[in-house]
Order: structure tokens, then C-alpha cells, then sequence
């Protein structure tokens, strides 16, 4: 049996509230054995864009990376955002370093290639580097990863946590039985999307499979919940679904959604 | 014998000018051997605070570090500049890491304590963590520091480089032959100030006493000089002083300004 790996992903709502983000590290820093922490970016780079009187293009709904808005994400989410978050979990006895794809070339990508798009310098995951990951984790290092890759030929590249969360799980998965959990603002997938009381505590592929046929599942969570299957069959243990805030729960498996292969 | 280790600094003149500085990296990417690149800020900081409205303060000359210019500068230093060195130095195959104090709590510092003025989030360093660098370096990586420390509680704090560069060459020489590199405008210790051609080669405790007292030196360099000699009775093998456009030159001895204890 090889050891647990954690790979937890945080989102913006947790990064813009600074009393909910400390008490969060605080959970994290306890969370036993070997961790990996991904963050997203939060409103301060938007807020960041509009300071500086750089328009944010959206194209369909999607943010296009030009090269301001580059600069604006490398400074705030491998700066400021990472950098804290490493200074807090060192305040709380949690040995961590922060990184970006960049360093130690961890994670390689390329700009997104689309047939009319042009996305700017958005980033599609070619390769983990896992020796690097396992390295720093053999340390006993928490390794906190802010969403900026790099192609190797010296350009940074704007990629999202959430895939850039199940890619590591999914590149780890052939040392540590990885856990990757996604927190988000509710507690769970559920029943009713407006009852948060109504979390399904587990889902396989086929209790999965009759929630679709049944429609009980919120059409948003569908992408979500088809993806995080993707990583249980690229390898991925468990991924547990659930609030930021009850994060020494959804690892005990007290709360949450628990989503495994198991029949 | 222990092994040669380099820490190189380099200045805001470089930092600030794209092209000098994709020349320095590639220089910096063939310095053969375990090498330190410590940054400093330049200009761009500056900008931003302009740009979002942000007053600088300085007393007596010295900027004042208030929240929101820390915040400009972890974002500019540790993210913006930090992870373009290191992306541009993966790209000329130089396994690069790029770190502040925080990460794997290398530089610890406090917030600086004067009696009668208030440097907001400046930091004085009290420790620095080698064994992390050592394990770095083992790894067969440059590690590229950004002048930001941590106080151990949570706090990030603004760190000058050259001090920065100084106490990592100075905490690494019991187990490397340390050479610590600075940067700057000039060719070297120049007995002409206004004359690049009048470098001198080499200076020693004894010849440095002498052109103190000639009054051939400098005034504005003395300070710097004061600190070589320190560092070099600190156990640091050799200081080099010179141009960054020159580091393959100030490496191999043919350019800049030699500063040892040999007599």
C-alpha cells in the first residue's frame, strides 16, 4: 500500500475572505502526512485589472490572458496570494514552499491552441514533473501551487487550479494513493442545490450514472463530477467534494462527498 | 576543498531592462556549478504604486515599507520578477526554483526596530536556513531569492537584496567556498569615478587601508566595501564587483574588482 497523498484546491471565495482563508490554514496545516495545496486567484486580480485600467476580454463567457493580464496573475497569484499563504503555514509549524509550474519545470504546458479563439496566454497541461513534486514532499515540504505554468521556452502561461489540482493527482497517482479534494461553497453535491442539507455522502460510477438517468444532479455540477471520474479512472484514489471550512471533515469523511470507483 | 558556490546579485538597472537582462540569464544559465541568484527590485514597483495611487514615503532617504507597499512589493519581487527569471532560465536549461525567505522558511527576519522612526515592514534578517538552501543545491537547482523574508508569525517583510545576498554567502560558507557577486552600474571599484577604464583589479585589507587613506576611493562605495571586508572575515572566499553585462568575466577574473583577505 503506498502512502496518502493530499492534493486540496481552494477557491476564490476562500482567498478573498482573509478570516475564513486563516482559519483554513489552520485546518490544513493539521492535516496529517503529505499535502499539496492549489490555489485559485480570487477577485484581487480583478480588482488588481480594473485599478490599472486594463479591460478584461471575455470571449463566451471565458477570460482571455493578454499579456497585461499575464503580468496581473503572475504578480498577484504567485505573489502575493502564494507567498502568503506560505508565510501563514510556516506560522503555524507547517514546513511549505510555494511554487508555479515554472519552478523545477513542475508543470509543463502550452499556449491553448483553438481553431478561432485566441485565448492569449492561457496554458494546456502537457506534463508533471513528479520527481520534483516527490522531492520537495520527501522533504516533508507542503507544497502550496499557484495556477501559472510555463512552456519552457521562458513564457510563463495562466492555467486553472482546478485542473491544474487533478493533473497533479493524477500524475502522483503511481506513487501515493492520492485524495484530491475540491472544496467550493457547498457542502457537498446535492440533492437539492438550494438545500444544504441534502449532500449525497457518496457517489460511484453507477449510483452516479442513476443520478444523471433520474436528473438529480444540478446540471452544473455535471462537468465537475465527470471530471473528477476522469481522475478516478486515470489513477486517483477518492475525491472528496465539498466547503473549505469543514476541511478536517471532508478528511475524516464526516462530511462532504465522497466519489470513489468502488461498486 | 569544499565546492565553489556563487551568489550573484544583481541590481534594478538590469531588472528594468528587458534585454540585459535575457542577456545576463543566459550568462548566469552557463556559470558552471551551484549558483545563487539573488534580485532586487527596480523601477517597476515604483510604477505600480504610482499607478494605483499609492504615496511612497521615505524618511531620511529610506522608503517606509507601509502595508500596501509590501503588498506591491511580494507581488512585483516574488511573483512578476521572480517567476520570469526563473521561467527564462528553464528555457536556457538551467534547472532554476525561485523562492523567498518564506519558502521552506529560508530567511527568517524580524520587523525592523529603530527608536524613533518606523520602517513599516522592513526586516533585518536573524537567520538563515541552510540546510534548505544545501538541499536545493543538491538538487542540482539555481535558486533565484527575491528580496522578501518572513518573521516566522505570519508576516512577509521587505528585505534589501544585498543584504540578503551577503548573509546567504556568509551562512553558506561553512560548507562552500563562497564567491558573492555584486552587480551594479560600473566596471568595478573605479579609482576615477567618472572613468570605466580605471578599475581596479583586486583590493586586500591592507590595500584597501591604503586607498582609504589617499582618499583614492569613492566615497559613496566605501559602505559597500566596509560590508565585503565583513563578509570576507565572515568566512566568504571572495567578493567580486562589476558590471552584469560582464559576469562571465567577473567569474573568470578577467573583468571587475577582486576582493580577498589574501595578502
Amino acid at each position: 500500500m503506498s502512502e496518502k497523498l493530499y492534493i486540496i484546491k481552494i477557491g476564490g471565495n476562500i482567498i478573498d475572505d482573509d478570516s475564513k482563508l486563516s482559519s483554513f490554514l489552520q485546518s490544513f496545516a493539521q492535516v496529517p502526512g503529505k499535502k499539496i495545496l492549489v490555489h485559485g486567484g480570487g477577485k484581487l486580480a480583478t480588482r488588481m485589472a480594473e485599478q490599472l485600467n486594463i479591460p478584461q476580454q471575455l470571449v463566451d463567457g471565458r477570460r482571455i490572458t493578454d499579456a497585461e493580464t499575464l503580468k496581473i496573475v503572475t504578480m498577484v497569484y504567485a505573489g502575493y496570494i502564494n507567498k502568503n499563504i506560505v508565510a501563514q503555514l510556516q506560522a503555524h509549524q507547517c514546513p511549505a514552499i510555494g511554487i508555479t509550474g515554472a519552478d523545477g519545470n513542475a508543470i509543463l504546458a502550452h499556449k491553448r491552441i483553438h481553431p478561432s479563439i485566441d485565448y492569449g496566454f492561457a496554458g494546456d497541461i502537457d506534463a508533471v514533473h513528479t520527481a520534483f513534486f516527490q522531492l520537495l514532499l520527501e522533504l516533508g515540504l507542503a507544497i502550496v501551487a499557484a495556477p501559472i505554468t510555463h512552456d519552457q521556452q521562458g513564457q510563463l502561461l495562466n492555467t486553472n487550479a482546478d485542473t491544474i489540482a487533478q493533473e497533479i493527482a493524477k500524475a502522483l497517482s503511481h506513487d501515493y494513493e492520492t485524495h484530491l479534494v475540491y472544496s467550493f461553497e457547498k457542502s457537498g453535491v446535492l440533492l437539492d442545490a438550494n438545500d444544504d442539507t441534502t449532500v449525497i455522502p457518496s457517489i460511484n460510477p453507477s449510483s452516479y450514472q442513476q443520478l444523471k438517468e433520474e436528473k438529480k444532479i444540478f446540471a452544473g455540477m455535471i462537468p465537475k463530477l465527470d471530471n473528477a471520474f476522469t481522475a478516478l479512472q486515470s489513477g486517483v484514489s477518492r475525491v472528496i467534494i465539498g466547503k473549505a471550512e469543514e476541511l478536517t471533515e471532508l478528511i475524516n469523511g464526516t462530511k462532504g462527498t465522497s466519489l470513489t470507483n468502488e461498486q
